[in-house]
């Protein structure tokens, strides 16, 4: 070892210790590992952080697989301005107001005050239709299919890593159809794609349905979500699908000359999920030793880290070596941990602390006999390979792993999702345990109001299908319209 | 035809008639060009535009191929804050000068005056240099190599599409070493990847080398740079890497503990390109009908047209699909233009507008004969193949197309590059030709200043190896230290 390359080494329980345990404070774990597996950091501007580049990883990863099947489905990725004048964000009523609060305002370029003040988009519909009503003239221009990956910014009073910070990083999909019918087909593709990406990419089930009128989106006709559960017992809104029928052609003006000559308002659709996946993600899957990432999702899927005992270097290294070269030429993402300054059991630590889905060990004993360990950060599980058969042992495993992750998140949701038939039942779920519940509606936003007042809950999806066995309101006992789910939130 | 699917009808002629010819007028033909073939639209506010997808698709293709070449030499890519706080833009004197008449400021969020103004980021050395104080504190930190993909504003006030607009996308790279020869390293990476990025994706030869002290980038050591000649006679900066030295570490206090355990300022680069790429893109290759797209960066690489002639869909169409098909499964960038609106000749002339390489023909005659006609853009050569060998032949024929792009580009710049070996010479051809001038140069602030002033010509780069012909500064007559480039420039 070289002239100050010696660090203090320590077990591995010592590095956990810096995180606090999962099932003590699970929004302090939260933020530990985030820090720790350097996920992200916070800047000295309120509720504004870095994406760390393991943390951007992970989203790049995202953002690659909905951009392909956003493809797929014959959307075109554009680019719109950052700013919004002040004047298109109070075109459409709700609109704004839903969103003023919030804006961030540029006032002064260079050193001249602005005539008008420009907001930074909280989201683009305003913009957007502007250039949309332009571009529309004829049912020929229809459907428009434009997505756009961006920035956005909202100030925000509370914030968390991911979870609601003032700028994120999302994708916005906004499109124009001819009917309302294809609108509304449209708006549920969209909530199809983001739910099948969620249960195979990111191993996180979601229950998705509509919004109530009190929490759609400002501006929409209705609004459709994915809502996952969180271990704390919370569910989080992780990505919403807009039908936002005529409302904004009518305050911009979007129209086009149907194929009977008539001018007509255009229909629309806009939808998101941004970086507070990456949040599902470490909330969902971690424990008390750090991280868990999905493979699919995970930035590095195996980490060889050689036994350094002896002249590890000559006899071992080289082996670990043809190792990496080869999984990685297989098209795995995968490192090799050679550092010198740490023992291996340090670097076990810190690799399961960042959540990588396998380690591969590889000592003087493994060489001799053809084989390596590999390790399943999941349950720590030891398993021997022989060296010519690891492409497929690690494919396999990396599919156990992904496959478990979700039946896990799957049973956990089972577990804590109840029902009431009545107001003391509700309130009883909410006093004492934790989870959804499935309750009948009568579509009241008093009765919503009611619950949000005693238990902070709210309404998180209206089921698609009625559910008969829910036949009064759980919170007014009036005929129920709806089964719905409530839930406290993010 | 169906009912009001009718669209009025023109030779290609006509088509073309809406762009101003490029010969007759350089600038408006750029503009034209944008407008038409869909890359970009103004919006409402000064010098903002919106990336249509067309254009965006253009940004992808660079923007993945850069990214790609980025990872390979083991850089990693991060998200920093939109907003930089006043007080850490003002850290380095040089660049809050060099910046500050170009910053756009958020004074507002939601309802609340700010107490600090916020910088919209218009490059990221200040805010990026606040966290890595945070996180280098040994040389085991060492290097970090970390990019970025994002939006920057300047407040700009003479503006064009793609060449200089108050917001546009870019990346950029920030990276810590522990000396100077490590960053200096780094910068010439970069400068390589940037001209070999140029001219074998982009097909545009760039001269590279130092900028003079007058022309770097506010807070740097040393700037490099490649400079592309464009059209009309004048350079376009079409990228840069800088060596920061140790000005920003200072600044920001970024330290770390060496080998010998001394504590040590570190030693920094930053370095973009941006979407002004696409700019280079469209001036250097278009012609009188349109854009015309390098295979490697064209959205589409070919684009089929059936001859619509009689029952044309039921034997042309069908034949055309599984053409279609073929291609795309064998990873062209290929499209099928099937509209029954519009005639071939239409379709051609718009296709060829839109830039797109080959065109590929097919009617009754072809399928009869198991040919068909691929047609390329650049001088609209027809070459009859055989169905069963279109892959290996459109293959080609794109190779031939970027191959031909680049030798055509430096061919222009051959013929527009001067020598001048005194200041009546520079004059000459700054007043009665155009392009690069190859001259000596004293090393005085004076001489670049007069040149300035007499022809709005800058030194452009400064040659790496002194050409010894050029003894004498070519404006003051002094001996020359160095042999630069001097152009006029976007």
């Amino acid at each position: 070892m070289e002239k100050g390359t010696e660090k203090n080494q320590s077990e591995s329980s010592d590095f956990v210790k810096q995180i606090t345990k999962k099932s003590d404070d699970f929004s302090r774990w939260y933020v530990d590992v985030i820090k720790k597996a350097e996920l992200a950091d916070y800047s000295s501007m309120k509720g504004i952080m870095v994406i760390r580049p393991y943390g951007y990883e992970i989203w790049e990863l995202i953002r690659d697989q909905l951009d392909k099947m956003f493809k797929e489905t014959g959307h075109r990725n554009a680019y719109f301005p950052l700013f919004i004048p002040e004047s298109f964000l109070k075109k459409e009523a709700e609109h704004v107001e839903g969103f003023a609060p919030e804006v961030a305002w540029v006032t002064q370029g260079g050193h001249e005050e602005l005539e008008e003040k420009l907001a930074i988009r909280p989201t683009s519909e305003a913009i957007i239709c502007s250039f949309y009503a332009k571009w529309i003239n004829s049912w020929r221009d229809l459907p428009v299919l434009i997505n756009q990956w961006a920035n956005v910014v909202r100030w925000e009073k509370v914030t968390r890593p991911f979870l609601r910070t003032t700028e994120f990083l999302w994708q916005e999909g906004h499109t124009v159809h001819a009917t309302y019918e294809e609108a509304e087909e449209e708006t549920l593709r969209i909530l199809d794609i983001y739910t099948t990406f969620c249960e195979k990419y990111l191993a996180i089930p979601v229950i998705s349905g509509l919004k109530s009128q009190s929490e759609k989106f400002a501006g929409a006709l209705k609004t459709y979500c994915i809502e996952p559960l969180m271990p704390d017992g919370r569910a989080l809104q992780a990505g919403t699908s807009h039908n936002l029928g005529q409302n904004f052609a009518k305050a911009f003006n979007i129209r086009f000359e149907n194929q009977n000559q008539e001018l007509e308002y255009a229909w629309q659709t806009s939808w998101g999920v941004s970086t507070r996946l990456v949040g599902a993600v470490i909330m969902v899957h971690g424990d008390d030793s750090g991280l868990i990432l999905p493979p699919k999702v995970a930035p590095l899927q195996a980490v060889i880290v050689p036994i350094s005992r002896g002249n590890w270097k000559e006899t071992v290294l080289p082996e670990a070596q043809a190792l990496f070269q080869e999984l990685k030429k297989n098209g795995f993402r995968v490192y090799l941990d050679d550092r010198d300054t740490y023992t291996p059991g340090w670097k076990f630590a810190e690799w399961e602390m960042k959540g990588v889905p396998v380690r591969i060990e590889i000592g003087p004993k493994d060489i001799e006999n053809k084989q390596l360990v590999l390790v399943n950060r999941l349950n720590r599980d030891k398993c021997f390979v022989k060296r010519d058969e690891v492409t497929a042992a690690l494919e396999k495993l990396l599919e156990e792993i992904q496959q478990r992750l979700l039946e896990r998140a799957l049973d956990f949701r089972e577990k804590n999702t109840h029902e009431a038939f009545n107001y003391a039942e509700l309130m009883d779920v909410f006093d004492n345990r934790k989870g959804l519940v499935r309750a009948g509606w009568c579509e009241s936003n008093q009765c919503e109001i009611k619950i949000k007042d005693a238990a902070a809950a709210t309404i998180r999806v209206i089921q698609d299908k009625k559910d008969e066995r829910f036949k009064r309101c759980s919170v007014c006992g009036a005929e129920a319209k709806h089964t719905v789910l409530f839930a406290k939130s993010y």
